[in-house]
Order: structure tokens, then sequence, then C-alpha cells
């Protein structure tokens, strides 16, 4: 079979990877940095899945960067499966989490200025963003591992 | 190639379809009936969202169930990109409005009554219900004919 850059054991698929533990964590970080997000559902929620999408992206991460290193690419499909089936799920998971992150920012935006500092929601935005493009990344691996998937 | 049921064509498929138009339509006049939803943005993505999603899933019901009828089963792999590449667009769309309209039900059932009547917030929360039906859906309609089409 052709090998599908961005799938499992590639070195574009370590880089997608890669983007996903940093754009997650910034995230994470973003959303802890002001401690008042337990106040509303849907920043705990994001909290909840970012610190899920980290461990699981960097365990990937590790896992490409030693399958492009020892130029041996990862093609068991009981393997694949679980990787593209878990992928899926946190993709699902981190698009509802942003968007609801996303529309509690924008009910904070449109509020007058004393349900939340501008500082602290500058900061909730930015870890809005962070998360969309997590998800985005995410949303990439889980495609063309997908695609993969048949041709095993 | 196999028959895969819930594909473009079968009566699985045909099912899957009309599921996604009696959702999505239930969760647009659930919306409606209470005229106040233009007061938030994640209410008017729902409401935009559904109004793509009832059109593309009537159309797409309607040629599924002409393609039972006829047994001739669509096969053709330009079409079935473009149906694929349209399913995956508005399921992504579906489940951020969805996700977007529960945070502000979220923000709206415990924020004090003076916010929106109880028979409102009702409205809201079950237009949101059927949002996520209908994305259910059309999740699923969307991995089966993504699986058929790397066969065709």
């Amino acid at each position: 079979m052709d090998e599908v850059p961005g799938s499992m054991g590639t070195s574009a698929g370590f880089a997608l990877r890669l983007g996903q533990t940093i754009f997650s964590s910034a995230s994470l970080i973003f959303m802890s940095f002001g401690v008042q997000f337990y106040s509303y559902t849907s920043f705990c929620f994001l909290v909840t899945i970012m610190g899920l999408v980290i461990p699981w992206s960097f365990t990937l991460a590790l896992l490409d960067g030693y399958s492009v290193h020892v130029t041996c690419p990862i093609r068991q499909k009981g393997l694949m499966l679980i990787i593209v089936i878990g992928d899926w799920v946190l993709t699902i998971l981190t698009l509802g989490a942003a968007s609801s992150a996303a529309s509690v920012v924008d009910i904070l935006f449109t509020a007058d200025g004393s349900v939340c500092p501008p500082k602290m929601c500058s900061r909730y935005l930015l870890s809005t963003i962070f998360a969309f493009l997590s998800w985005f990344l995410s949303m990439a691996s889980s495609l063309f591992n997908l695609w993969v998937l048949p041709s095993l």
C-alpha cells in the first residue's frame, strides 16, 4: 500500500501529534490561569477534555517519533483500530468542548463588564482559539488514519 | 463490493436521512416558536445550520428513496465524493451548533428565573436535544459513506 502522509508512523503524523499536544496544553494553561473557570460548566468540560487530549496526543507523538526513527511503520490492524476510535472520540469531544466554550465567551463579551474583567475574558478567548486549533489537527489525524484503515 | 448498510442507496441509508430531516426540523421548530432566539449568537447559529441540514438531508432522502425503489445503487465516485464532503461539513457544523446551544441552555438554567421563563427554557432544551440526535444520525451517515468511498 502507499504511505499516506499524516497517518501513523510518518513524519507528518508526528508533526500533527506534536501540534495537538502544544495547542491543547496552551488551551489548558490559558484556561487554568484564571481560577474562575469552574463557575461555567463549559469551561470545566474544556479543561477535562484538554486533560484527556494532552496525554493521548503526547503518547502517540512518542510512538510516531519512535516509528519514524527506526523506520518501521505501525501496520497492525488491531492497534490502528484502537487509535482511530480513540482519535474520533477525542476529536468529537474537543469540538463539542471548544464550541460550548466559544458560546460562553461570546455571552461574556456581550454582557456588561461586571461579569468578567477584560483580561480574564481575553484569556478565555485565547484558550478557546487554541482548543479549536487542537481540534483541527486532531481532525486531520483522524481522517488520515481512518483513510489508511481499510487498506490494512 | 459488499453493500454497506447505511451508505447511500440502501434502505438503512434512507432511514438515516429521514431521521435527520425529522430531528433537524423538530429542532428548528422548537427554537423558532420562542421568537427570542436571536438574542443569543449560538441559537442563531443553530437555526442557520438546521436551515442548511433540512434541505440537504431531505434531498438525499429523496435520492436514496429513488435509488432503493429502482434498485439501482448510486456508485459514481464524483457524486459520492461531493456527498461525503457535504456530509462531513454539515456534521461538524451541527455538532458545533448543538454544543454551543447546549452551553447557553446550561447558563440559562443556572441563572435566576428572570432571564428566561421556564416554558421558553425547556423549548430551547428540547431544540438542543433534537439537534444532538440529528448530529448523531448525520455522523452515522458520514461514516458509512466515507467507509464506502475508497472501494469505489
